[in-house]
């Protein structure tokens, strides 16, 4: 294990450091452990099976050399890239580009910039896409449109916005080049737009659902074009699969994580799972597990169509930044969260605390520290506090923040979620919930068969009293 | 009631709209009534008192004249705003520079811009820190350190830091004319030095709490030298404070909504409030909310001592972004939330869809509609998708968003925090869950009486077993 291996430290979450009744007890792991070989043993089937192609992505050279070759030319040619897309098609890029690139990059002079300005337009918020589209000198800007079913409304309705405003710009026919569409092989709009006018596309394979996508075309493209190693990413991803290769709970860092979230809402309670780094880079990260999480999990019924109760939501905080807003709420609230700590061991920047002020006391302490000093000693001091209060939390550490460790921090949430869906027995592939929105939206914009759907909003809206309205 | 009026509806919390046994009775909320009255009189009796003074900042014409006149004096001087604080000290001017100003406001030439660019600084992460700085020209950089005791670690850090850094870039002795410093009117290091060393100073009149602290100088200052029309704001918030003068709760936007979520955690084990505006501007908003709301109510002691079990998880999502993230949880998942949606009725910006592919069936719908009544079909489509599974939501409506909306809005969460506060019977102005995690990082880095904290750290350490850590 050398010292860019994530690791992953869950004392916290037990009895023997928490207290009895407040932790999970090494009996209550050891009785997921059957359970957990035969779900390792349904997951290797799924990956012969192809129904799990997010894991062989990783492997995919001929795929990542296409990637890569794009984003050279992308590089080489354009200043700024879009991506038009939202939950899976926007968060993996988000991620990885606060993650991994300097925490200005878009406001860099060019010669400083390793790769292009990369802005991820994943709202249709008519004050920040209007705004965003006014100030991109349209010459220089190429918009990477992604949508795995080629159907999502918003993400259409940017394309067709941006289509007919570069062409007022440029002028007609010539926003063409400006465009990459990042969709399915096959089927789909964008697909078929992409094959009878020639736009330049990139496809994604088969059955990659869009929240287990960073690792293809969708999270590598934006990434490798605004100057991220991608190939170190994908190093650090297989790097973690390696590891959690492994069928015994004890021994797998992802099958671990997943099993004591599961066990901790169903044996203590907890139906709130708080991801806190201690690094502002990372919170790209937390938000792309949120979405990874609860979308995976948040089902209302089991593989065979039992009602179940579904995961803990997913919550996001920052390290030191929230300890200023939730962290009372942690610490004395109701006892039904468990934290999930990620501490960053080492930052790039040295920044020293100068010895002003030595004869105050109020002051003097500070002298000397390092400021990640600081950060850390807070990050420590939250986790005792915590446990001191009988409040159960682990923490995944990073030595550095590298390509390396974003790849294997990535992957571990990835099987960690796979994982706990079989213990949940949900299906953490599909997201049927959001399906009778779709349905209504089409309803209330007119869209011919979804008559019904627009008399239902009609229906809700008169069952609506005066009264209750302030 | 006029169009700038900030409306409340909240039919969608009720079994008339729900269905029987999922929602909230009429009887339940007129079970609360008469706590109302009692409350009612109870803050009336604090604001007499002087134990409230958020309330009456709204009303010190003296103060806002000097905050103003830093501010454009500020406006004319410099060209960066940097706020060093944290929580309280950070998140209302984040909310009011988010919502208010233009979303690319810092990137903007200065010409198209009314202030300051405004940078908050409210971590002590090194790599955002020190890029920050090293980004900023020093000699056109004003840097506001806020922090009511005085004694935030991070901030005083933060200072010390800068002290330094401005020293070295402008010569010895230089660096005072770049700070100003917003603390307690008397006690404190901040407030020493000022007076000491003769930096520029705001004062915060005593008993104003970090989070209630938006409308006195520590979000006035940052929001009016960035260019927000303060004077409106603050009109807003007045007249949200006359419609929430009222006892009855049924009449008061601000009671009925502290009484819902209360009545919802307690009758209907709903322990996770989410707020979800749709638009990008009032994240800040959601934010700071949400800081409100836990370090007020997430008290585990009531206002005797008495143990309590605090109040709801907040969380916030963004429309229609986390649709494609956190909805299938929230529609199919653990019946456990309660959704509050901010809607925005007219954004400024008319968007077309343009009508291309009017011959493909999956696209023709999108064209001739505004990208704002997308936006507003989908959000009323997720209303009606939770309401007809049964799941408790309610919709805060703004006409638009302007200064007065704004005011209203953050003067409304204000008092509904402090009436619930009321409702759990626990203190919203304090935070003593914090307090041990100060200690412990005192002990850590060696401040001078915290020997026995230092121990206990070390403590914690000691307990942990290689074997949990993978």
């Amino acid at each position: 294990m050398n010292s860019e291996t994530v690791r992953f430290d869950f004392n916290n979450m037990l009895e023997h450091t928490l207290g009895r009744g407040k932790g999970l007890r090494v009996a209550d792991i050891d009785g997921v452990r059957k359970r957990a070989h035969a779900i390792h043993g349904a997951i290797q089937e799924m990956r012969r099976a192809g129904t799990t192609p997010f894991y062989n992505v990783l492997f995919e050279e001929g795929e990542l050399t296409q990637i890569l070759e794009v984003a050279d030319k992308i590089r080489q040619r354009w200043e700024n890239l879009v991506v038009l897309g939202v939950g899976g098609s926007a968060l993996g890029a988000k991620a990885l580009h606060q993650a991994l690139n300097h925490p200005l990059h878009n406001w860099l002079p060019a010669e400083e910039r390793e790769g292009v300005r990369l802005f991820v337009a994943d709202n249709i918020d008519a004050e920040t896409f209007g705004n965003l589209l006014e100030y991109l000198e349209p010459s220089r800007t190429l918009f990477n449109v992604i949508s795995r079913s080629g159907e999502t409304a918003e993400t259409l309705a940017q394309f067709l916005i941006v289509r007919e405003h570069l062409s007022r710009a440029l002028g007609p026919g010539r926003h063409k080049e400006h465009f990459l569409l990042t969709t399915d092989t096959e089927a789909g709009p964008l697909r078929r737009i992409a094959e009878t006018e020639g736009y330049a596309s990139l496809s994604l394979p088969g059955g990659v659902v869009g929240r287990y996508s960073v690792f293809s075309a969708v999270g590598l493209l934006p990434a490798a074009a605004s100057g991220v190693d991608v190939r170190s990413l994908l190093a650090g991803a297989r790097a973690m699969g390696d590891r959690c290769a492994v069928p015994e709970v004890w021994e797998n860092p992802a099958y671990i994580n997943g099993a004591l979230h599961y066990l901790s809402q169903r044996k203590r309670g907890k139906g709130i799972c708080v991801i806190m780094p201690y690094s502002d880079l990372l919170m790209g990260v937390a938000e792309w597990f949120c979405q990874l999480w609860a979308e995976s999990l948040g089902k209302g019924r089991d593989l065979r169509g039992g009602r179940v109760q579904g995961a803990q939501c997913p919550v996001r905080a920052l390290g030191i930044t929230d300890q200023h807003s939730q962290l009372q709420l942690y610490v004395d609230g109701p006892d039904d969260k468990v934290i999930d700590f990620i501490r960053v061991e080492r930052f790039s920047r040295p920044i020293a605390i100068p010895r002003s002020y030595q004869g105050s006391e109020d002051l003097a302490y500070l002298g000397g520290h390092g400021l990640s000093e600081l950060l850390l000693a807070e990050g420590h001091a939250t986790e005792a506090a915590l446990t001191s209060n009988g409040r159960m939390n682990s923490t995944i550490l990073l030595d550095r923040i590298t390509p390396h460790t974003i790849g294997q921090l990535l992957f571990m949430f990835e099987i960690q979620t796979v994982f706990a869906a079989g213990l949940y027995r949900v299906n953490p592939f599909d997201q049927p919930g959001v399906e009778k929105g779709k349905r209504l939206t089409y309803g209330i914009m007119g869209r011919r068969g979804y008559e019904k759907e627009r008399r239902e909003i009609m229906l809700w809206q008169r069952k609506k009293k005066r009264r209750f309205i302030l």
